[in-house]
């Protein structure tokens, strides 16, 4: 009985379903497109036949399941096991749990995606053996997982851990959640491409032009890095600014939470050493009490999409 | 055995102790000056001498004592019972809980003076019966507070709940921890005194003056609600800034702990409803989520000086 998880990680574009082992080893995964437009039966009902067609090319067999997890974006009842409100899908109160388990015997449960991806990265990444982390993830948006003694902090309601969705410039850029100057508008790699964009704007000769063909619709988060480092004056105050925006970011979070470790992923921690370390000197003197209090290192997170997968399978 | 515990709040000007019983109510309490600047030895010592002048005078014997909490100001290592480092106090990795435990067979505990007030509100004010509840402390500085499941939050390791130190406004006005823009720098107590000031001295004719007497090192919390409540504009401002200051705030930490309720202290509370029915206002707006999540209501504290005495009391 149950040697075995299901982890689900329900995107907008695609659904990506893996079995996981005791020893938080991904087993066969799997993914389908999501077709998010619809109702959610119909996308339940692909979640399960994607992991019952796992469990078929494993061999393993459905009373060898403890348990299915689901990670999903928007903002999670994860004790009622209900999508409150997600905007890409387009459901509010949707009972997601109650309607997967009409599919599977053992227990179901959903959370956050960005909890997942924390949950994940504590289980079998960069930070694995440790029990309190908080993951920012840098993608379109800013989303946040706290991991306390180990386990996924939901808040007492849902719509807790929204780390994304915090001051960092009172009255400053528009956010997505209605606000201005939350974190997800000055550190996600959306808002990073828009002031690249600016910058290259406002300085035609700067090198982010050229690397992005002279067609800004090309800009990316990689570039602003690559033309700061070939010296570009433009390029620099771009990566210098998004560097100090992160940096009071993880400070706020380290004051509040004081965790063991900081993770971000998303495609800018491609620049590994180059985003990590200016951070964690940033934090080192920032953070409150200074050096006289524990500042946690700065990791990037290392399991890539399998975190989402890993983190859900682990909430069962 | 034990049905009775020692509370103490360890200030920087007193120190107040108090017995708690099973119902949460101080059976005596007492308070002497701390003389803050001396060996934590010769604190310690009184603090103990404090605690046994209030069970000679209950009548309760030392055996009767489950337990000794103490609230402290300062960076905690609620863990190793350690104050960290306390401005105030001038002290660094003092080991509070081992020299306190040579006075007592019971167990002693320290923490953090905010996270005490909001578990003294959480067992038997504002907050009671409520599992989850954050608490902000609008004084000199701004404290946090932060209960889960019935207990305080103190972060994996010493310096967290510092909710005070997060950003508010990146690159704004100093705050006392070397960072510019933190939430203590806009909505502490001093903070409203700073900005009610500035008004005063932009405006000459302003109420604010007259009611300091025309000197402004009368300026108090309470000052800025009156002018404003007798129509005088430059007051009215100063007020309109720090209830959107707060609510910015409230915001940022029920997006991060969405918890059952948000606590305020601090003579600021004196104004009620004209302090918590505005914040509660602009948070329905602002919160993630808006009104597809649940929103906290905002209350003020209720139990005064007794909260960090019955809070540390609940340490143990």
């Amino acid at each position: 009985m149950g040697m075995y998880r299901a982890g689900i990680d329900l995107g907008g574009t695609n659904m990506k379903a893996g079995i996981v082992d005791e020893r938080q080893k991904i087993v066969l995964e799997d993914s389908v497109p999501t077709k998010a437009k619809r109702p959610y039966q119909e996308v339940v009902a692909d979640m399960a036949k994607l992991v019952k067609g796992l469990l078929q090319n494993t061999g393993i067999a459905e009373n060898e399941l403890s348990g299915v997890g689901i990670g999903s974006p928007g903002t999670i009842d994860a004790r009622r096991g209900e999508v409150v409100f997600s905007n890409n899908f387009g459901w509010e109160d949707v009972p997601l749990v109650a309607e997967m388990q009409q599919y599977f015997s053992c227990p179901v449960k959903v959370s956050n995606d960005a909890n997942c991806a924390a949950l994940g990265e504590v289980k079998a990444g960069a930070a694995k053996e440790i029990k309190n982390a908080i993951l920012l993830t840098l993608g379109t948006g800013v989303g946040g997982g706290v991991i306390l003694d180990g386990r996924v902090f939901e808040g007492a309601h849902a719509g807790g851990s929204e780390l994304g969705h915090t001051s960092l410039i009172f009255g400053g850029e528009l956010c997505t959640c209605g606000r201005r100057g939350c974190v997800e508008a000055y550190v996600s790699a959306t808002a990073l491409i828009r002031d690249a964009k600016r910058a290259a704007e406002q300085n035609p000769a700067s090198r982010l032009n050229e690397l992005c063909g002279n067609d800004l619709s090309n800009m990316n988060g990689k570039i602003p890095f690559d033309a700061a480092e070939a010296g570009d004056a433009a390029a620099k105050e771009v990566v210098e600014n998004y560097l100090i925006y992160l940096g009071e970011t993880v400070a706020n979070f380290v004051n509040i939470f004081r965790p063991e470790v900081v993770l971000l992923s998303g495609g800018v921690c491609n620049q590994g050493d180059k985003l990590t370390a200016p951070v964690s000197a940033y934090i080192q003197k920032k953070c409150f009490a200074g050096e006289k209090a524990f500042v946690p290192p700065v990791r990037c997170a290392v399991l890539g999409n399998s975190a989402g997968i890993i983190g859900a399978a682990n909430l069962v």
